[in-house]
């Protein structure tokens, strides 16, 4: 007993020196990715970096079609923009051979590796998001990657969501974990999910069983604190489910002047469709929310307007919340285009359950983090955030219905600007406490 | 040829003395049933009044089965009112044996007269309508019924819409036909209808095959006009489709606050359906017509409301019109109920096609009454009325299937109020004047 | 201090055997009030009844202006209903002297009476709601007030959320408080609000100052417990803010047919103010709720309508979600006013602010009622009740603006049918630990 | 009076040969026109060859601010596109003087021409209007433009309702006005209006009192009809008064998940006007149109969306209808910005009053031009067009207001494809028969 604490102490040990020594490696790999930036489905770049760094190490990529579920694939762009997207990738130094291996597993991003334990064990499962936004990052002079000069070469295109932080961590870590495989019990899985913005790539994930026999799932993600970081929460609850989602209503043009009676009105039937919806917005188990972000409708002023879209999401604090504000909303698009004669279509780009960590696991990681990493200024067992989703939900679902448990780790710093702001960023200092962060989380799963 | 104009300026002669001998029966019947106004299918009394006066004159009245359709009939109060109204009537003087006689044939007011001609000829019907108003008729001194002392008996029932009037108009024209009959070709039917009011009545009258036979169908209205009457217009255009329809939605209650989500919302059901209706009110065909008239819904104000009811009408200026917009108006309300998951109902309570008379048959009426009637001061062929409806367009729709004709009189008087108001009364006077109009327009019919 | 600790001891059990030796009052004082309910502002005989049993003893009931403050009342029947009440309730067994001085003093229901204590001491207040709702009791055999013969005696109005027990736990507790006062330190009052449903009596009360004085404010409810009880829960949060309000618009009616343009609508006016309004319901600061429960409108199908009513109400987590959630309501009716040329008015029937009391005072009653009161089976620090409103909130809101604090007691039950219910009915020995745990509460605040 | 008579006769057949010398001129422009078509406040090019073509004729072009009120054009395009357009018409061939004349004149397209009789007289303005539409011209082979090598050069746009022919007409007819103006009495005014599409352009005519000394008003317009033509039609009423408008919301932004209290929502407030301004389309004066034709809002799926707009027109029978429809939508729509705290701004892009050309002159004229016109096969006195608009309207006000009268002719052909069509087209022997008929217009206005 006395000796199996030292051998673990001493395996701690020379884990979190490895990351003291790649604090660099997560600095640089960061901003790599932070200047060029990909958006969900289109992370071939990405993907190629990840991949080669840590075939590098040793590690074998797993990819496209064996960790993508082609049928639950929400939210990916059109062939066109596929196309270009894979020709900018190389253009901005994707490794062909990679990229080429990507494709021949069917053109799905993200990633995933695993590193098998010296001795038998659980199996421990990792998953980090790698996607930008479509943001234009600010030129502000005061802004970080300005005058670091790693600000986005992709127009439009901006890591606003710290997922270049994120994957950085976990390259780092798997490389850490692979160099280090002996000294750890059972297997861990390293996974870089595409897509999560929107929430569109993780049921794909899930869905090809890559969380299967997975016993404990883990997932991090850098959030805003007040207080001074760096520090760790487990977001015990509050995950909101969601699903992002499209309407269209076709209807018939005519002469708005001459025979009005012709037409099918579209945009009535969207109109009747939104009012309708509102009134599902109380649910005595929990926030729910539903909101009409963007909507475009009609050709000319005087010809009854034959189409008419919308994008929507909607959200719960529990998943049975958002499944039945989901299920009225379609029924109002429904019956709205019954109203005015439409024919209607509903497009769901992105969907995640409600959900967040085990409360005890999430204590007890943040009472190791405090002790092991010293960066952790502080730390607090659970963190109730309102209003975001995360598709890591699926991964934790997935676990626990097998009898697994998982817990979702917010790496807490204060960030200058919010989440998705053209300015945002954080302090680099975060990524190396991150991986620490992961290693520390180890030693409550039965691997260290 | 010379004879025949003879004979028939002396038969004409005879009819137009007989309605002037009768000039005090018009007056002494409308006065008696303007003191018992009966409203729609409760017209049990004025029955009982007309086949009394009528079969007194040697004719045989047709009543209840023999003149409506069960399968028809709209918008007929329930039993416990009916047997009040019957018992009314019966306190009001009408003869028990014909009250007997219409119980026997199902309970169902109005009737009708056959006048056989003596020579061969076409067959001519008039329609009279028979019921009032729910309206409290005023109390004021100058109302002429209050003067000469025959306001009316029944609270809350007026005849504010001459339908008084009509039928005495009809009751002194068939007896002076019935008297005189050997100098009519062909036949004449004198239709005494019920429940005009609300257009719940001609429906089931016509599909009895009551006008299947007739060649020329003719109906009368007393109207206001601005320039001195009395007056006729042939009313060519401009009768109203509608159709009286209520709508219910059943939901389920709910806690409002503890579980709004358990509710299926039945007020906004209601609120959804009216809103999308009004998106179907333009056709390049002409005017049509939607009201939402009442609404009544809920228990509670702090229960999700589980019931909600709205009575409405359409209308449109060509049937075509009325039915586009009634169907629409029926897809909403089925379309609402399935987006709150409510349970929908909806009631007919009156209908009636679009239409008007025979523009030809309209201008030869109107010229032979300014000829033959001194009291008609001045005529018009046509008259366009926007706005109201009459289901006298059933029988017209009916007789012009077979080929026939027919023509709807507008008796135009200077009203001192409008249609339906608490101070409605008419000149007098009119009544004369719309029998001998009556027998003036048979000679355009070949009757006379 | 050791005699200190045995005095207070003494005293405490003096009290409880008094509470032991009334319990046959409770049930007594309970089946009284039970079989002749009062709803809001009509509690004439209840008031009475309090008034007589409580100055049997020694005290002086303050009534009517004293207690109320005029300006403040919510949602009062009009002066009909009032006089029929009083009526009622003389013929019921009121006391004709008492209900006199209660006319005296501006009709208005509810009573107070303060015990001075014998020794310094802080200010203790209770406040017992009295009021019963209009609901039909249930004529089922098994239900108890039927078996034991004291069912209401007055048709539609039934005591279904146990303020009559509540009232009778008051009444007692005052009674042995004067009887024992100088035992007690500082001052004790026991306030007996009217018109708790609807939340409609307290905030008079409060604006009478009548809390201006208090340290610690308490109130108690009966509430159902899905474990077995007696039990005691702090209600610590989750007492909505409320406000119950009524709309109507008012506009010119018009034919439908024939001169829609002339119409103002009313129906539309409020279809389209309900439909904006479900577009404020989403609060990240917490639950809000908005119910229509009722409406009504218009006069008859073919005229545009003129008139709508709706009595709706609104609810939050917080205040200001209330606040916010309540004035988007009022922009949608005044907004929807001018769109529809209507005017428009609202009427607040009842009104509370959020709230509940503090955490820490209810945790230190419930561990003393746990010791103290051995009918209580179990005790628990907090509960929190989503969905519900009580006007007790005014008091605790008035007390901690002075720096005073409070807490809202849940005595839980296992009740056979839940809240409002025409078989709610509560097992009878709750009334004692009620009293008792009144007692226990005490000494919590400094006054034994 | 022979004398005169012969004069006349003698005068009108010089016209008359001259129309059918120039036939080929009205081709030949017509042509050009459609291959370089100019949609509203863009018809550099189309005025420079006005201007040209009657300038070498001896006219005098006014232009510019000196027919066109600057305060009340609608519509106008902005700067930028102004100046891209300028460019193409120089591009294509537009006189380069006449254009700088244009530009100094405030650059607004449109020409006006005065010919002055020989002899005292009337004033009689004729009125052609001469923009394109936004419409991709068709390219199938058997389109005539196509086959004859005359189909539109400028991507988008096209000549299809007719104002090519209409110039053309107005063009030639000027022409020959002028060369034999000795045989006219009075003046003639032939006025080119830009912008007529969306009626945008007349308003700001009238306003800069270029019909204030009018006597005869006179508009042509090519309709087509379903029996042969060419044929000639008074269009007596019928034209529809109409505004043609945008409406803006701006709220405020806020995250949909985590603050939607926080947001002002501008799609919300869009659906709420456009629901409630479709509560006002019934009207017993005539005919009411309202239509949302396109909408466009917010900008991304999880924020609450901050802009919302809508192009929507207004059209009614009588400018009464109209004018109360816009009134009451322009309330809905400061009413629905109130209800969501947005800011509103509505654009008004294009109106125009209802009316027609006064009956008797229609069929003076059309009984002429049957006589005196031999392409015209038949004419009729009156057509009725429901559902059209044209703001030839607001001269036909003008003139009426200082007690003069007007014309608006339909010129009938049996077009194979409806107006504004991608195929539109029409037989070009209707040009000369055009001219003919103006020409024969003026034997009723005194001018010949």
């Amino acid at each position: 007993m006395k000796n199996t604490e030292k051998a673990e102490k001493k395996a701690l040990k020379v884990l979190m020196d490895a990351a003291d020594r790649l604090a660099g490696d997560c600095v640089r790999i960061r901003r790599d990715l932070h200047e060029y930036p990909e958006t969900g489905w289109t992370e071939f770049r990405t993907t190629c970096r990840i991949a080669g760094y840590l075939e590098t190490a040793g590690l074998k990529a797993a990819l496209g079609r064996d960790i993508i579920a082609e049928d639950h694939v929400m939210g990916r762009p059109g062939e066109e923009i596929l196309t270009e997207q894979r020709l900018r990738a190389l253009a901005q130094g994707a490794d062909p051979a990679l990229l080429r291996r990507v494709e021949e597993a069917g053109g799905y991003t993200g990633a995933a590796f695993e590193i098998e334990g010296g001795r038998p064990g659980p199996t421990v499962a990792f998953r980090f998001d790698m996607d930008a936004l479509p943001v234009e990052e600010t030129e502000d002079r005061d802004h970080v990657p300005n005058q670091m000069d790693f600000r986005s070469k992709n127009p439009g295109c901006m890591h606003a969501c710290g997922h270049d932080g994120h994957t950085a961590i976990g390259m780092v870590l798997a490389r850490i974990l692979q160099e280090n495989r002996k000294l750890l019990k059972g297997k861990v899985k390293v996974i870089f999910q595409p897509a999560e913005e929107g929430v569109k790539g993780a049921l794909a994930m899930v869905e090809s069983g890559i969380a299967d026999d997975v016993d404990v799932m883990l997932g991090m993600h850098i959030y805003p604190t007040e207080k001074e970081g760096p520090a760790l929460a487990g977001t015990q609850t509050g995950l909101l489910a969601t699903t992002k989602w499209s309407a269209t209503f076709t209807g018939k043009p005519a002469h708005a002047g001459g025979a009005p009676q012709e037409g099918h009105n579209a945009i009535l039937a969207a109109v009747a469709a939104i009012s309708a919806m509102n009134g599902f917005l109380q649910d005595g188990r929990g926030a729910s929310r539903l909101n009409v972000g963007t909507i475009s409708g009609g050709t000319a002023r005087n010809v009854i307007p034959a189409s008419c879209t919308f994008q929507a999401e909607t959200r719960g604090a529990e998943t049975a919340v958002e499944t039945r504000l989901f299920d009225r909303a379609k029924a109002c698009v429904r019956a709205a285009a019954e109203m005015y004669e439409c024919s209607w279509d509903m497009e769901i780009e992105g969907k995640s359950p409600a959900g967040g960590g085990e409360e005890e696991l999430a204590g007890k990681i943040a009472a190791a983090a405090e002790q092991m990493v010293p960066e952790i200024r502080w730390s607090q067992k659970v963190q109730v955030n309102t209003g975001t989703a995360d598709d890591f939900c699926f991964f934790l679902d997935r676990v626990r219905s097998h009898g697994g448990t998982g817990s979702y780790m917010a790496l807490l710093g204060n960030l200058p600007d919010g989440l998705h702001s053209s300015r945002y960023d954080f302090d680099e200092s975060l990524l190396s406490a991150g991986v620490k962060t992961c290693i520390a989380a180890l030693t409550q799963t039965g691997t260290l």
